[in-house]
């Protein structure tokens, strides 16, 4: 491609409301164009990057034996009545009525549409397994979108759906997609990360996260180099510890804390470890069966952060009291709040904090925290011990073996195993080999195409911009002559080298511009292009052109007949 | 491919709702799978085939100099109301409110979204010419969706848009996309013709339609051999006849034509030629300004019929008359209506009509015709004279050169030069050399790509299923092994073929799904794959595979060292 021929518009600032580097980078290399919240326009340099993204998803997706189709973006109301999704998805779903008023959707995600088409197919357990994907602009109203692509509205997906005669052949496949995911992001070229997950509302058991290791990840991943153990924070266990609970050998105390309403301000003030304080958590249980309404609390070690998916499976749903329901329920404040003396309270308390003795906590008094408390002398053990926290670094890892570290990632891709939640919703059954008809197990696996863009570059940006990978940049080689119109040598010389890149199938833009030099290689930089060959008099003069890497210190010179071998060496090997 | 890792489900009957027969055999080969009227799975045989068709019109828009981009399917609202297309869409367009009750419409076509792009973007003549095209599915809230995915409701289309600072920077560029399309039509392999156009709703002037050519065609299309012209049957010019009007020479008479409604019955029974009778259209006016409700009369020769675009250039906009407003106005019941003694009512006569003399027509008495009817003795000269009605074939061809021919065609790609309507509503300025601010014109050029796929079949079938162009066509060649499982000899030469046209880059299908070659033969033939090749033991005995073409009477055999060179050599030649 030639700049003259191509349409780059690239902004020295980027638009203030754009708040994460890769937003701010897509804005400013013109790779998106937003038109409504959450909605953009991919202008041709940002839409090269997908494609070249979509590209490997389709070919490593086609190699894993997965079958491509096409199922439509609008979707009847009927199915996802059927699934019960329609009431349940709430406002993320965007839908409309048509002409003749009848309800449709715009397609968040395709599990009863795939699953509609299967069991009108398939009859047999001869025709299994099966698996159809596709690739495919999907909506979600997100209630704030934000972050450019990363969260946005209108997003594209590869989203694949398999079916099975037994839950031995889903696991089977389950393992082809994880091995074909981890494929996919390597060819990427991409520091990536596969973990364990919590399922969330799709449903199913089994399910694998793939992460794009970011410092900006929105997600908090727990690894353990040791082990090879992965898990997102949300689900990763936080062991019981294997030390007994030491005897009390303190004195219960009631002691003042005027303004201290953090573990962190009452350990500095009794100068103790924050490790040693108990934090409680007012909640209110809110399941639509059972105890709803129900105020309860949860204990935590002063150094430990609630884990909300946790406490949801071990106390059920649950939402935080407000300051008025704390006041009724304990007298008290925020801030000052405690276990004891809560009658008949329920008390959900964390696996560290039921090995704690001697510990501080709230007295339910304002301005004043107990020490010196211990459970079974100053109050009942608590009824209900659970895993209630997010893990930290430095914890055991879960499968025994080494202690967990800790690291950010954007999620990009999400595999699971739905096992038979949609087809028995939509009675999708097939005869087995006896003659039985039996509902069929259920897998599926997303990657989000436009979600991989924005993640690229959160993991992959300097000062001057954008540093994509090879396999996804917009260009993988930039020509920039010196005086395209004003010397022939120089012209001829760019030329030459773009004809032989182009015939070797790399993916080359030459600036014919005429633009000054400066500007030139700021908009290379900026875009991300990973290789660039300056093409100038004075190096002709020599017999070289100028190389230089996205991310090279210096530039080097190489002779003229050796640059599109050296640039053929570097792009085969990544 | 093998049949035993692809997805094949053919039917032996069509759904009786399927009405045309490209609808029926894409439902019979398993290409598309209804999911709602109008809506459509894309089953991995039929997408197959659109992704080709995809390619190769993408290749070629890149090849024309039009850069892609992609824009969002949902579209705000305010847009739509600043072109004005808000109000005037009508139901067609899904419209839809979000989660904050903003309004929405899921985009059936992009002129506000790229207009809104460019307005943005560009400042300058220098930054002129532009073209920006993408491939998107679209929805259109057809009333009565039917034939399939010809008349859906989701398709996808190539829509292209481009910029200009002059009319004759649009004109170059729009000959560039005539010829662009050319290409496009011809390497999808399919008989077409582009011809002049109404340019109908969208607006603009100056459009060419592209037909594939078919029978069951819903558009009639002009065409002269001689010199060229061809046109939509909607626009091509009835020209005036060159013979002036021969003199009166009969009387006018009164005769009983009882039961005679129509011209060929009234002609037959006075055996007189269709071509001396002369039909009186009753016509409504119900244009928004001037005469609006008022009755008037179209003149037509009775083997003429009315072409409503003609006429509502003519006499503006208007609707057919009810039984009893004919009643009211001409004393008379339709059949028997004619334009004698009507007082001031307005007559429009269409220009054949015009030059004729002792003609036939209703006398506004059931039961009767005039006979011997004169203008300028009988009645007044027609007030308006014009070409109202469609050419038939025989008619001289409008540029003077030739007699055309008539043809039926399915109307799959329309290029339009809209000059400034969308740039002036929505304000799409640049900077003139002169540093004036000026409106930019525009062109937009789309292809129904889904609907290819539909007239491609409409165009090729035979009773035995479909017979795709090799471009289009799902697979290439197909290898039928006989007893693939059980000889290894067949086998091993199947294997072999396979790989030999596969390394060549041919899209084979490789059937190892053991079934009876009767079954096997069947389905590739439906399926519509134009070359075969049988491995037998019995030939392979004799070093011989069978090949037949999908359009052959007798199969032949080669040797087995030949068939990979000759099949090269048939898709190389298209």
């Amino acid at each position: 491609m030639r700049t003259s021929r191509f349409f780059l518009s690239t902004l020295k600032e980027a638009p203030s409301d754009a708040e994460i580097i890769s937003h701010q980078l897509m804005l400013r290399a013109g790779m998106i164009k937003r038109l409504a919240g959450g909605i953009y326009t991919w202008m041709p340099i940002g839409l090269r990057v997908m494609r070249k993204v979509e590209k490997i998803v389709r070919e490593e997706m086609d190699r894993s034996g997965a079958i491509e189709l096409s199922m439509p973006a609008v979707q009847p109301a009927e199915l996802w009545q059927e699934s019960g999704r329609w009431d349940k998805y709430g406002p993320e779903l965007l839908r409309c009525k048509d002409r003749h008023q009848r309800d449709f959707v715009i397609g968040p995600t395709h599990e009863e549409v795939i699953t509609d088409v299967v069991r009108k197919e398939v009859k047999s357990y001869r025709q299994l397994p099966l698996h159809f994907y596709q690739v495919q602009v999907k909506f979600r109203d997100e209630i704030r979108p934000r972050f450019g692509i990363m969260r946005g509205r209108e997003f594209l997906m590869k989203d694949g759906y398999s079916f099975h005669s037994s839950f031995a052949d889903l696991q089977r496949e389950y393992r082809n997609m994880f091995d074909t995911y981890t494929r996919i992001f390597t060819r990427l070229g991409l520091k990536f990360r596969a973990v364990a997950a919590d399922t969330g509302s799709i449903g199913g058991t089994g399910s694998h996260e793939f992460h794009v290791l970011a410092e900006s990840g929105e997600d908090a991943l727990a690894y353990c180099p040791d082990s090879g153990f992965a898990a997102n924070v949300e689900l990763a266990e936080a062991l019981a510890p294997s030390e007994p609970r030491a005897a009390a050998s303190a004195a219960l105390e009631r002691v003042a804390t005027p303004g201290r309403t953090r573990c962190e301000d009452v350990a500095a003030l009794l100068a103790l470890p924050l490790t040693r304080t108990v934090k409680a958590i007012a909640i209110v249980l809110t399941s639509a069966t059972g105890a709803s309404g129900q105020f309860a609390l949860i204990l935590l070690r002063g150094d430990h952060n609630l884990n909300e998916i946790k406490a949801q499976k071990t106390v059920g749903d649950f939402r935080f009291a407000r300051d008025d329901e704390i006041q009724t329920a304990l007298g008290c404040q925020p801030g000052y709040i405690g276990p004891l003396g809560v009658g008949a309270l329920p008390v959900f308390a964390d696996r560290s904090v039921a090995v704690m003795s001697d510990f501080v906590c709230g007295a339910n008094e304002a301005g004043f925290h107990l020490v010196g408390v211990n459970f079974g002398r100053d109050l009942a053990e608590p009824a209900i011990i659970a895993d209630l926290r997010n893990v930290i670094a430095g914890d055991p890892s879960p499968d025994g073996e080494g202690r967990l570290e800790l690291c950010r990632g954007i999620e990009v891709g999400h595999i699971f195993q739905l096992r038979t939640k949609y087809a028995e919703a939509l009675k999708c059954s097939f005869l087995d080999e006896g003659g039985h008809s039996r509902i069929m197990e259920m897998g599926c696996y997303g990657i989000g195409v436009t979600r991989i863009v924005g993640a690229a570059i959160e993991q992959g940006h300097d000062e001057r911009g954008i540093v994509f990978p090879a396999a996804i940049a917009p260009f993988e080689v930039c020509i920039v002559p010196m005086g395209y119109a004003k010397s022939d040598a120089v012209k001829a010389a760019a030329d030459a080298l773009y004809a032989e890149l182009t015939g070797a199938g790399i993916d080359v833009l030459l600036d014919d511009r005429n633009e000054r030099p400066g500007v030139m290689f700021a908009e290379m930089e900026l875009i991300g292009v990973p290789h660039r060959v300056v093409v100038g008099d004075r190096g002709l003069a020599q017999g070289k052109l100028e190389y230089k890497g996205r991310l090279d210190a210096e530039s080097q010179m190489l002779p003229v007949a050796e640059v599109g071998q050296f640039l053929k060496g570097r792009l085969c090997a990544g």
